[in-house]
């Protein structure tokens, strides 16, 4: 019955997310959501917003999301755009700004939705590979492309470019967009929503899925040059008039306005990070400097996949990917102290066992 | 700077949504919005899904949506696919199963989003005339496509199709995908759902926007047999993992449960249309015999768009089509009582002047 199928529909090979169990006393480790609750503003906003109003279509344009952004990024209000998760923002950009005659640039090791986008529009692309310490060499980007792509800092390795290096990029590359995708900026790393007015090709991607803990939200958007943000606006009304719904709207722009609850659980998880990073070494695993709400970390000797079901027996879930490069490594999310620490001594066992 | 944008978006012509204006004592029967509020039942859920739970990730396959809608429809559970909206949803179906060698057909008059999806993904159509009346002829779909979609009723006349035409053109193309769009099909129509399991070729796509009042949740779905389900799934799953926020799964899941204000506010809104029809015949209106939540309108003698901009002088606005064989035509949305009373009231004061 795939002959009612289209042809890209049959050959398409689809990502697939971390798993959502509902399994009660599990520490959750294996999809980068955020240990501490979203603003209290942003659900009293929604709350709010609860009401015989849902009869009522959406703001098409989220006008009130758009003019928070506008002032927390310091920028005019056509150079932001926002969807129904930074996924669906993606995949507008995928379409609208990345597909050319010349193929897409992203790294090997990355965030695995980039090559199922490609698929779903027919885009020609070429991965990149990292250096032997998996990190992006800016230099291999300056090469014929129609569009370049990564996150900033990368997943799943969390290594970080500098401010610096990501404008060689976007300035060795003006006929083509360079899409920074940082879903994990706010860790630690710096935003090259500065660079946008200096950079007619430069596109800088956002979710309020991590720093701002609310995946279950879905909210994303996108930042660069009226130009860019206009081609976005025609592929979106193209294909929903209303990404956002109107709770969307209205958490999301408390959310962004309430800057003293996002700095403080960012710090917080930035602490735990490291305090994570030192006892992993401890216990002998090599794990990449992170910027991000995650770390990468193998131990040698030892199957990141044995890892990984070796600490499911132990009710803690964590991510592994099996792409050959990085087949040793697990990818785990920061958790609060004690969902870190359940962590530690679950590995502690598994090693000494 | 269009230089940036794909080929595809240079040549996309967006769809225009209705507008949604913020002016205190508007009467707005231009969206076709419920006048009604949602189920009070659906606000609570959302209620109780407003809290630090949305720092997760949602259910990525919505599944307790998915249940409530087999148990509404009697199909099974892989029978059901949802999205963020029907738009989504109609989004996921162009690309998904109506992307053929052969050309999609649809009328030339119905919803305007159609020949937007088909610049989206490149699918050859041609639109099949209506009648001189604005009926679809069933006849007119029996010949080679590469598929086949239309609302029931139809959009923006009104206009119902029985159950039997309805089978008579899904029968009549086993070959292709009939989709039939039913945003309107519960205010006195008759779903096709009941057929879907003798026919692998036949889907159907309804939204929570119209009947549950839930415009500003953007909830849709389709329903078919599990190998197209399966098809938009991987469309889906090449898109965005999560369509729906877990917001939208509470409220939407409680809606389609509360069968009790669903059928109370859809059979008060069908009295009003009864009312509203004769109301506007009676000022020498010809009125599309309709089955939704609007009627199609014209007044011999006065032109559409003459009469949108006198109505909205008078705070009261509706809906017009530039279409040169509806350009006569209003469409109205059936509000409450009052609110039909208020369109009336300024229609005889703008036709006496």
């Amino acid at each position: 019955m795939q002959r009612y199928w289209s042809r890209v529909t049959q050959q398409l090979t689809p990502y697939v997310p971390g798993e959502q169990p509902k399994i009660d006393g599990l520490v959750k480790l294996n999809t980068n959501e955020n240990p501490y609750g979203p603003s209290p503003k942003a659900l009293e906003a929604i709350r709010q917003a609860t009401g015989d109003g849902l009869r009522r279509y959406p703001d098409p344009d989220a006008s009130a999301f758009k003019a928070a952004l506008a002032r927390h990024h310091e920028l005019a209000l056509e150079q932001v755009f926002v969807g129904n998760s930074s996924d669906e923002v993606l995949a507008h950009t995928f379409v609208g700004l990345l597909k050319h005659d010349l193929p897409l640039l992203f790294p090997d090791i990355t965030y695995s939705f980039y090559p199922v986008y490609c698929g779903l529009y027919g885009i020609q692309y070429q991965e990149v590979p990292l250096t032997h310490d998996l990190s992006i060499q800016v230099e291999d980007y300056l090469r014929p492309n129609g569009g370049i792509i990564f996150p900033n800092p990368n997943a799943p390795t969390g290594r970080l470019l500098s401010l610096e290096q990501i404008e060689r990029v976007v300035a060795g590359n003006p006929d083509s967009v360079v899409v920074v995708d940082e879903a994990y900026i706010d860790f630690g790393g710096q935003s090259a929503s500065t660079l946008i007015n200096h950079y007619p090709n430069l596109l800088v991607v956002q979710t309020l899925s991590k720093s701002r803990a609310l995946a279950g939200l879905r909210v994303g958007y996108a930042l660069g040059q009226a130009h860019l943000i206009e081609g976005l606006e025609r592929v979106k009304s193209s294909f929903n008039s209303y990404p956002l719904d109107s709770l969307a709207i209205a958490g999301a722009t408390a959310a962004i306005e309430d800057t003293a609850h996002f700095q403080q659980t960012c710090k917080a998880i930035m602490q735990s990070r490291e305090r994570l990073t030192l006892a992993l070494q401890g216990l002998g695993f090599e794990v990449i400097p992170s910027a991000a709400n995650f770390v990468f970390a193998r131990k040698p000797g030892h199957a990141g996949a044995d890892l990984l079901a070796a600490l499911r027996e132990r009710k803690v879930i964590v991510r592994h990917f099996s792409h050959a490069r990085i087949a040793d490594y697990l990818r785990i999310t920061v958790g609060t102290e004690s969902e870190c620490q359940a962590l530690v001594e679950a590995l502690k066992a598994i090693l000494s066992a």
